[in-house]
């Protein structure tokens, strides 16, 4: 099977002009079938801020209003999707930013309301694996932003780590799937704040035991989640690493 | 050859809910190969607005500052494209949205500053056919928001009325194009408050008999002037109408 290297990408990483345009020249040199999956949440609650929307997150996830959807439709699928694309275009790399609606990539289901009503978020029921093949097959490099659609018509909002991990499971029939998380730090850190602390492999028990004690929280968690479930089903290998080292392979290795 | 229908949509009807559902039920039964181009000008204008962004017209055509730039990436290419994206998937229509960035769709260069500094403004040198085939083949409906790109990482605001022209010119090489301007009138009116004042053809001299009269205007001018290059350059038709008769092929015929 060829190989296929998913690269998520958020955080800071890709909300400033100038890290961006470093991810995307790392991004760039990878060899071979590649998908880009990026986020971009700081946009999209600096433009809610601007237009007197309030942010409100539980555990990591945004609560998404109809009027929040609308921000991340925006910001998602235009601004940073087409800001990622056009520099991507530009290095001869031949971009294609999509959403999970187009080419009916993404099909989600919209949260039942338990404790929490998420709102206009979308949990993933299907990938369009066919397209995207098509897509790979024509030397094409999507570039896909956290939105999916309910098939009825319905934009919904879908954290993208979950995106690039459910792309990864589904592809891992088709290629040897290596999947990347890529944010602003070298990989998972005991103490955020000091990069030495970086914890080289990981398995679910000491995931769970860093959860436990309280070593590991919010964004994190969901993403390490996603994470698992994939490597549990099919794809090679995961890694969470800052752009530096997509090239090196540097990072946390979940196992 | 094969036919293929270019439709471009604008004005009030892709601006609401309703009369867009209305213009995308009729584009769903047009049968055989398809490209959506739309607008969204005026929801750009309202968002640039609500964030305190100057709107600037000089006929009929956009001042395009760095900050409006933004504006339109984020409602031409995210809010309208993927609303509409979602909506036509809803309908079993297998659409696609892109911007001139995506697979390098559409090329162009920053508009010289002469008398006027249209700004982040892009006039189109090259239209990738080769792509655009490709999805026509692979059964994919593309739709098409108005922005460009340089090459050289710069996204472009270029007038949708125009990318219509040129991708109708471009692909009349390898299909018999009808290409369609799609508005809330049901054609050109000598009284645009009197429906039946339509002119049924219009050819170049019509044309600018009735523009040095002033009946002719705005925003309206630079439509028929791309639709008059494209009928001159090799598309078999074109027809500016509203959506109701894309089907009955009623509207203003250019000569």
């Amino acid at each position: 099977m060829d190989r296929l290297t998913i690269i998520k990408v958020g955080g800071k990483v890709v909300e400033e002009a100038e890290s961006l345009n470093a991810v995307l020249t790392q991004f760039n040199r990878i060899s071979g079938n590649k998908i880009l999956v990026h986020g971009g949440g700081r946009s999209a609650t600096q433009l809610a801020g601007k237009l007197g929307i309030e942010t409100q997150m539980v555990d990591g996830r945004r609560i998404t209003s109809a009027e929040m959807l609308d921000v991340a439709t925006m910001v998602y699928g235009g601004l940073v999707n087409k800001r990622i694309v056009a520099a991507l275009q530009s290095m001869k790399c031949n971009a294609l930013g999509l959403t999970g609606a187009d080419l009916g990539l993404i099909r989600s289901k919209k949260r039942p309301v338990d404790k929490i009503d998420y709102g206009f978020v979308g949990d993933i029921e299907n990938v369009n694996t066919r397209d995207l093949r098509i897509l790979l097959n024509e030397n094409v490099v999507p570039v896909i932003a956290p939105l999916s659609h309910d098939g009825n018509g319905q934009l919904l909002n879908t954290n993208a780590d979950t995106i690039a991990a459910e792309i990864a499971r589904e592809l891992s029939n088709y290629y040897n799937v290596f999947l990347f998380y890529c944010f602003e730090k070298r990989g998972v850190l005991t103490d955020p704040d000091d990069e030495s602390t970086m914890i080289f492999e990981m398995d679910a028990l000491l995931f769970n035991q860093y959860q436990s004690e309280g070593i590991i929280t919010a964004g994190m968690i969901p993403k390490l989640e996603n994470g698992f479930r994939a490597k549990q089903h099919g794809v090679k290998e995961v890694l969470i690493t800052n752009p530096e080292n997509i090239i090196t392979g540097r990072g946390t290795r979940l196992m």
